[in-house]
């Protein structure tokens, strides 16, 4: 297992590996303060890199002719493990252009190309079958079942899944389906309110993890206003982390969750307080994420940067 | 000093007054769950009876000659000192009528009747003037500063204020001014961004507490999402408790401001630790505000309402 130079001390080789499943892509982004054309992004590229910091990422997805080597050797440096990533050269990479308002409150898609990624059928490794902490991208809710169908023991790992509006759209019944066969649910507000109906994001969650459902654990994402776990022991309230060089919102939420299965894999564990920790190191990292475009910032923050808002975190929610 | 039945445990006899200077008004409400005709309202009887549970509030402000016996007698049943309390028989009291949007998101004004209260000159009794923790309500910056002008030792005492979008656009030079005279600004985030001409909550915050502007702190209210303190010694920052029975939102800012400057008052002192214990007790208090129309859960709580809301806000944020 390779690790890479500034990953944090509790990255070890006593620590799990896990999978993430989901998108690379090529992504161009327009802010107020720029533009990068072709950036690496996706769901699975997010998440891998930060989840890189913990323990080791197995990358499930697929790219496509046009991929970069240099792409490529930018998730290796990170030290994820690229036997799961596809090559399809009848194609191009997913491409996504986007622009954000100025005061980054909404975001307009300019163009989506799924090219590969629309075939996109993802084939566990035999080695990954065995994997205890699975992180489901944002893909079609059928090819997260898929995933799941394929470990030795859907039942012993810790699942994580995303999804957003367009399923909950368009294939509302496959991922109601899957709810009860993933721990965590991992949505912003304005999703939750979607497939539940309610106008109230508290009502919804509550909604989610109730009998209708059978959801385990809701996580409920608010962006700057951070984030609250509906956990079958309690509530937990999470602030974000206050930035105040925000550059690129991508991949926040992707990050999040990449660095919050990572700490639970390097950890062993996913009982309530590890799941708030992950939280935390989760925050601090997703706020890395979004100080510049794309993956950059996300990449080269290094093991202080994140430790220090790690603590800075638990200094502000903290009565003593 | 009378105490209202159900007031907190803290409240005792060696608990500060408190003075609270403000609106007292009728309101007119419509929500998606009903409306209420000459509700009992304005920024003073909110805080006034959110402080009432923890010491005892002195009220400085105007009422009309429509204004009735019975809402006298619901401000002294909570142990809320009326000597400040001006009568006006020139006119009625301030009116305002308003409706909230379906999911609360938004509320539009449909009527605003200042009536006395445009002539309203705050005076202080006498017995008010040494009074150590001070609320200045929502009322024109050049009268905020005339009240802490007859306080004996303005720099002696622990003053919060409050300030709306009018103020910002129509007062700004004497607003500016108020600043640092001072202790905490309590405003919302657009109000923040409004005031600093930044885009960004954080940013404006940040830029508040700074030496431009000499304010010590800022309390940033984000609603249902929570609220964050600028404080010398760092930042706090709180979740809103999480409401399911959202029925009118009137005066949950006020009521956040008095339960905080009741428990400090009660407290006697400021620091650090004491104002984040208060923020807890004002978000407690708050959400039982909203949970009906006007003062009605908030004057029925109750003490054992407020410390489950206090406990259980605590365990939201808590690690272990």
């Amino acid at each position: 297992m390779r690790e890479p130079k500034d990953a944090l001390p509790l990255r070890t080789n006593a620590a799990e590996p896990l999978l993430v499943v989901g998108s690379v892509a090529y992504d161009n982004i327009e802010t107020a303060y720029g533009r990068g054309d072709y950036i690496l992004g996706g769901s699975a590229s997010y998440a891998s890199i930060a989840a890189s910091y913990f323990a080791q990422p197995r990358l499930v997805g697929v790219v496509g002719k046009n991929f970069a080597e240099q792409d490529v050797a930018r998730l290796q440096t990170r030290g994820v493990d690229l036997d799961g990533l596809q090559r399809d050269e009848s194609g191009d990479t997913f491409f996504w252009a986007g622009k954000y308002s100025e005061d980054f409150s909404s975001r307009e898609t300019l163009t989506t190309e799924l090219n590969v990624f629309e075939k996109f059928n993802p084939e566990l490794p035999k080695a990954y079958r065995k994997t205890k902490f699975v992180l489901l991208g944002n893909i079609l809710p059928q090819l997260q079942a898929r995933v799941l169908a394929q470990l030795d023991d859907p039942g012993g790992a810790f699942v994580l899944a995303d999804t957003f509006e367009l399923w909950i759209n368009t294939q509302r019944e496959a991922l109601v389906e899957l709810l009860p066969r993933v721990d965590v649910l991992a949505i912003n507000d304005s999703e939750a309110r979607l497939l539940t109906g309610e106008k109230d994001a508290i009502v919804a969650g509550r909604k989610l993890v109730g009998p209708e459902y059978g959801l385990k654990m809701l996580l409920l994402k608010k962006g700057e206003h951070g984030s609250l776990l509906f956990h079958p022991e309690g509530l937990f309230a999470l602030p974000a982390y206050p930035v105040t060089e925000l550059r690129d919102p991508t991949g926040a939420g992707d990050s999040y969750a990449g660095a919050i299965l990572g700490y639970l894999a390097a950890q062993g564990t996913s009982e309530f307080g590890a799941i708030k920790r992950a939280m935390v190191y989760g925050a601090a990292v997703a706020s890395l994420t979004v100080e510049a475009f794309g993956c950059d910032r996300l990449e080269s923050a290094g093991a202080d940067a994140i430790e220090a808002r790690y603590d800075e975190l638990v200094r502000m929610v903290s009565f003593t």
